[in-house]
């Protein structure tokens, strides 16, 4: 049986969301199952690099910017929200993913895309609890369970855990894919992981 | 007339090198004149930018390495240079590009590729004025005023005018390019460039 195609991502992570929009496709088509794991590339990753935000970098930052706005007009995509909003925190609805994750990954990949497309297409703010348990009951979770994990720490050192295991399998960016233990960064990068995945790698 | 394929990278960066080795075919293809421009990422871009070498950065550093001989493996290449080796100094290389480029563009892009050959296939450390000298001397420049021109400091101001030039263009990466008025970072976008000369943008 072939391995997984894993696939990271931050919520809050513009190129993660649009990432998400086609991995499952591409997973499908060469036969691997896709598991999808949210990782906190701002308040986790960029700490332990030593860097600041990615769209504080002088030049990087812009560039980013420029280059998103180009891949939605490549794609005729919109988001329904800019830079100019500023982000939510993403650590609820990475609790909330990781909580469920545990129990259904089925249904957490649901949840996962539910919170995403609110984000992203609706220009809701998931940064509160009661924000991302409402989007996920809507994807099928269990709001009153999910809550209780929420109460009783469970969703937090399931996520800490997560963050903890991405580290250390070296992932630093959203998005990222894991495939027979290769690692791919970036949404440029998709391309290349349907090459590996058609080739059997190189 | 369609306007320049404009190529920006550093000598002694590895996918600024693999960049060199296919851009001024893609820019034929489209009927594109590709004009290539040394800068300094180590030395000058990622000073402004308050990061450390790319290398040293945790998690980002090990993938880079890893990306690297992904692609050599890919492309069936090989380099004379690892990691290990420790890079040249890449100022003496930069001074003499722009010293020739102010002259006669199409010898510094021989130049340019005879330099960045000695360094990435034959392992020469370039880091010393005599170095590149020779190397470029073997590529048709005239030695004896290249020398003059390093002497009288020209060579210098010539390197730091194109320096501030590209970091005024918002380049911030090798191999990096501009096509009509568009940036691309990255050897992965070399792609999606060819996309864009392809199709006339979007």
């Amino acid at each position: 049986m072939p391995a997984n195609l894993d696939f990271y991502f931050d919520f809050i992570s513009p190129f993660g969301y649009l990432a998400s929009l086609r991995v499952d496709e591409l997973a499908r088509k060469y036969g691997r199952e896709c598991r999808w794991h949210s990782m906190l590339l701002g308040i986790s990753v960029l700490k332990v690099m030593g860097l600041p935000p990615l769209t504080q970098i002088p030049l990087k930052g812009e560039y980013l910017g420029v280059d998103l706005k180009r891949y939605l007009r490549r794609h005729k995509l919109t988001l329904a929200r800019s830079r100019e909003m500023g982000p939510s925190n993403p650590i609820a609805a990475g609790r909330a993913f990781h909580w469920i994750d545990a129990r259904d990954p089925a249904l957490a990949k649901s949840a996962a895309k539910a919170i995403l497309n609110a984000y992203w297409q609706q220009g809701t703010d998931i940064g509160s609890v009661e924000a991302v348990v409402t989007i996920v009951e809507g994807a099928g979770a269990d709001a009153r369970a999910l809550r209780a994990g929420f109460a009783s720490g469970e969703a937090d050192r399931l996520l800490r855990a997560a963050v903890d295991r991405s580290l250390a399998l070296g992932v630093f960016g959203s998005p990222f894919f894991m495939i027979d233990g290769e690692p791919f960064f970036g949404l440029e990068k998709m391309e290349l992981v349907e090459e590996w995945l058609a080739s059997g790698g190189w």
